[in-house]
């Protein structure tokens, strides 16, 4: 068992985007920080929706028929199935959740593995 | 499928304690919004972890053996079958993920009723 996790604390420990690091697990659930910036590639998840929750800056997801934006303390979950595609002007800080070893791209080919954070 | 969600704004809907407010859901999960103050019961949750991330305040949460104390942006996932009691000095805000369904006590005689914000 572990103690209180800071997720500022874990984002300080990297600085690369679009890798998330694994900060805890719950119910077989991984919870994930990230830094993201620029255009992710536009993919969907087949069997699991896909929650984020924006810690710092505006990320745009956008939608084939609209786009979501969110700032921090804002969260959207992309249904399964549902094409989208994250965009970050700026640096953006995430949480992420999804079920332990979700490919991050929708396909385990391209996905970036999973790191500790 | 909603657009982006405020947990500020989810949060400024009532103003009670100890009753979570579910602000969405995602792979049979329930996220909720929070507000407590004092201290709550005891209880363990034989079947699933318990997941809490502090948003404002500062929360202690007693295990038999510990204290872990979270404050803004901290979090801290209590394992299945661990007693615990959170205490929160002054109100706090916590985001709060179960899976749906799961009574807040650990006991469905005892536990608040899910609402939604």
């Amino acid at each position: 068992m572990t103690d209180g996790i800071s997720l500022a604390e874990k984002l300080s420990t990297f600085q690369d985007h679009w890798s998330p690091r694994t900060v805890a697990a719950f119910n077989d659930n991984d919870v994930m920080v990230v830094k993201v910036k620029g255009e992710f590639t536009w993919h969907k998840h087949d069997e699991t929706d896909d929650f984020f929750l924006v810690l710092k800056g505006t990320l745009d997801i956008e939608l084939r028929d609209r786009t979501v934006t969110l700032g921090p303390g804002e969260l959207f979950v992309v249904p399964r199935g549902v094409e989208h595609r994250p965009v970050a002007r700026e640096e953006v800080h995430l949480l992420l959740i999804e079920p332990t070893g979700t490919p991050n791209t929708g396909d385990k080919a391209t996905a970036a593995p999973r790191k500790l954070a």
